[in-house]
């Protein structure tokens, strides 16, 4: 941690902060300069953020200096691969998630499922429980679709991934699901983040439209010192000031996760844009970049989806797109 | 809804639309411009959302003419006044809230409940649970820090206002405090929403760092459609690019609000900038925009709070800032 | 300037970057934390600035410590009021500026600036050169607008505000006008803003929608450093991810500035709201939080407006809201 | 253009939007629905802005259906390829664009120069006239820089690209470049769009940092309505609330453009990202997402550059990138 004085801070000032300092176990090491003087206050983070820095008298700002997550960390591990009984996200493989936004019936998830498996899809999406922006809007058929769902996973052999919405829900999900969804309004429930963390459940958490790079991984922080060492982050689009797209989808966040963490993360150019016909070219851009995984939504008659249904791909607009991913998988060193 | 074909869409497109509306017993009644047909669509506007509009061959976008919300509209009623015991939010008093951002003590938080009361604060603040980036962060009290707030009311007067972080803790949390405060990261947890619209306490509903006044307005949607009228709004600071301040308190949402809703609004300026020094100068703007009350955090020692010391203000510089305040609520008709 | 290093980097990179920094004839003293090595340099700022830090070899990233404005800071001078001509800006008195966003003709300029003259303002305003965002509509009638204005001058005693849009154009503007508008779209035309150094007239500064307080105090700057210490700052809306109005009107920016800069500013809340109704409560807000005039647009008939219609009052509106400004000025101390 | 009345619009209301409709020559068409009327005015969309539709008395708010640019736009031709004396921007194939950020000597650029052009960049990118946040950072050699451009140019026999700042450098600047660029900050400098217009060098127009893709397009129009049809656009980033990264690179750009428009884009990775590590990821994901070619920032010393040097490449890193975006060109039916 640095701490900048304000030019006029006195004597007293900071010897009121150095004696702070050395209360708390703490060494510092203070630079006077021209105009200014810089403390640099030596021992555990932890113990440092506890002191409320910029309120002290005399103090102007602080600046950390260390990354605020540990486990989340590079410094921790190289690589995490989530092993969901075989298939292995972070690996070499691009793994890609498909299903409809919520699931609307039986036979409708079941025809789906198929699809999306025929073209190589790994893992099956589909809400349960759904968080609308309008309290008269459909919100999910709950534990039924939960059952369409185990069953759909029983008869194509896809994996199951679907949200928890509150750490209520968590026992009844986990079983059913294979992989917990933290949506991205949830990203800073902490309850049902600590919640998770319990599970034995792999969890994708969804970065917030509002969340830094750096926040989601602190997300992460919470599931993972909770003992679930599990999470897949997924870059789903934040809110900026264009209005083109429902949201920009980040893709530097990819890198910027890479270079950070040891955690896998994928993409979701369905929410992220918000128009299926960007989701082509965000898919690819997407696996170009580095991504583990892609998480689509699929649909077999759009216009009758009960939510999200201009972002939704056709089955067979998903068989083509699934082909075009292929050679840009190869072309990345990946697979597909 | 308006509806917008592409501009080659085909009749047996328009057609298959046109039977679509008549299907769910809506009208319509479509204008055929030089280059473009639009389509009105007429009937109940719930009906109409459950049409996937823009997933439609040969439509390119749709355009919604109505507020997606009801029971929050000035069309339900033309002022909420909302009576905390007397305290009456959204009348011509404008009514202070202050106090710590977390309990951290008995004695202190006696104190200071002490301290804003002589000044004029009508309800105590005082965080029991507290959201926190880090998990390693302090994160409140719990049970303890309530039992602190309901001796403080005992001995004060003041109201008590205290964040309620998960269903499951309302029933707790009703037990002690006047009003349910559901923070800015929660303010779409529709889980926590319709809980809390069940509950006989008022609620104080924070805007979230990236949401709109109109979805903040359909998250009180969700809380009068589960029979709780007693809604407080509260604006608190969005989330933009500027990084001199912690947030961009967004004063025009004060007549924003007021132009579209009957529900009483309010004004954090210290988590809305996060900077002390900032909070006087956005109280007494809050007010002449016509903002219902204030909620200020108040600390009898900013350096040694274990959050948000610096967005703190000590109780002197609060007393001041209530005198200062009286002349700008009397400007514009208000009482303080 | 603090410099941290990389976990990895070696003794080879750190005695490369202190050769670096001595052979600009700086000096530098290094902290060596239990995790990281932190560096600060001692020295002209605008030397250390030459050094492409983040750059080089094991550096991590670099912090500046000191603002990089000087010119426009208080530690040049307490306190600048722009005197024009006896209208003094950044005194006691709010100055308030009104007109029609573009002039449109002699006998409505002339109509608007008697009613905003009686009424109490002190500066017309009125745009001869109109940015305009389609290449279609309309861009002001140039020289024919400024004799206009000048001729309403001459009648009402106003002064005059209008944009100048480029280098060439300063010559001719300053002929006609009073002070000098540079636009927001222009806060970063770094050659108009020297050009505008260069003349005898005040300017009024924008703030860019997208530039934070620190690149407008150093946009300021370019104009001060070129000779011309007369400068108003504009705050008037940020982009954010709101579109319920035009802009986001950032009050806070007000304390942001006085806090660090001895430049008046105003606030125009006619573009930062981009409706009519919400003008006069953030033009109260404005006031009450320590701005020292405001930019209204006025027009005598806002649906013939050429431009901004919608963000207009009408002159019997702006003589109410002038007479609801004048007792929140006098609660915050000054005068109107 | 859709205009939605007020709930309480009178009669006399509507007839005079009527009325005025009527009076500019064209037509409208009104739906009466349960709670609201609405009406879609037919004519000519250029006459239609010109009435300030909100500002009417009744009118609640004015929907545009039409895209407000023409000639950008998909209806006027399928594809434009900019032709370059040979580099056909727009092609098969990606062209890439390289360069240090402002050009810093003779030797230097030459040398950079012989290095992108043997690894397959077709333009050298150099700027000579640099837009700075600080009046006292470099601001570029000016004419000197553009004669070793011109030099470079005809030694390596690559193209040259380089900034532009205002109109009066426009004939300079042409003499010596083959494309003008117009920089980000500049993109709504709308005189200096109108004066490149009218040059016969095509144009390389970056989207402000701020603005919507639907605004890049409006200012390409500024240029296409001067009569320059080589307009090439580039997406570099815009300003959201994430500080990880200089700028949030927003691809999804790229689609939303070739969807709307028939001008070439490009990507510039360097300034969209701020970090060197994360533009080898970028610039596939850009190929990826179907972009037309790069603009990369290369620099012999990027610890000696005067400015960017966090953000540029080596030449050998350069090298190594060219090799790794081939298959991913390749992957997408592109060359390179």
């Amino acid at each position: 941690m640095i701490i900048v004085f304000k030019k006029d801070a006195t004597e007293a000032e900071k010897n009121h902060l150095y004696d702070k300092i050395t209360e708390l176990g703490l060494r510092y090491q203070s630079i006077i300069g021209e105009e200014l003087t810089v403390v640099g206050v030596i021992g555990s983070e932890d113990k440092i953020r506890m002191l409320p820095l910029e309120a002290m008298p005399g103090v102007d700002y602080a600046m950390p200096i260390l990354k605020p997550f540990k486990l989340a960390s590079l410094e921790l591990k190289e690589k995490t691969i989530v092993d969901v009984d075989g298939v292995r996200i972070g690996g070499d493989e691009v793994v890609v998630m498909a299903g409809p936004c919520s699931v609307e019936g039986h036979d409708m998830l079941l025809e789906i499922a198929e699809g999306v498996r025929s073209s190589g899809a790994k893992v099956l999406r589909g809400g349960a429980f759904k968080p609308r922006t309008s309290p008269y809007s459909f919100q999910g058929y709950g534990e039924e679709a939960l059952e369409y769902l185990a069953e759909a996973r029983e008869k194509t052999g896809l994996k199951v991934v679907t949200e928890v919405m509150e750490p209520n829900d968590v026992e009844l999900v986990e079983k059913y699901a294979d992989i917990l969804q933290i949506g991205a309004r949830n990203m800073q429930n902490y309850r049902l983040l600590s919640r998770v963390g319990e599970s034995e459940r792999p969890v994708l958490l969804k970065r917030g439209f509002a969340a830094t790079v750096s926040e989601l991984l602190m997300c992460a922080e919470y599931i993972l010192s909770n003992g679930n060492m599990n999470v897949i982050l997924c870059e789903r689009g934040i809110r900026t000031f264009e209005t083109g797209t429902r949201n920009t989808l980040d893709l530097s966040a990819i890198p910027a996760i890479k270079h950070q963490s040891h955690l896998p993360v994928i993409v979701d150019p369905s929410h992220g844009t918000g128009k299926s016909e960007y989701i082509g070219s965000m898919s690819k851009a997407a696996i170009a970049a580095g991504a583990d995984g892609l998480i689509i939504e699929v649909h077999n008659c759009p216009e009758k989806a009960l939510s999200d249904g201009e972002q939704s791909l056709e089955p067979d607009q998903f068989v083509e797109l699934m082909d075009e991913l292929r050679p840009v998988a190869r072309a990345v060193g990946r697979k597909l």
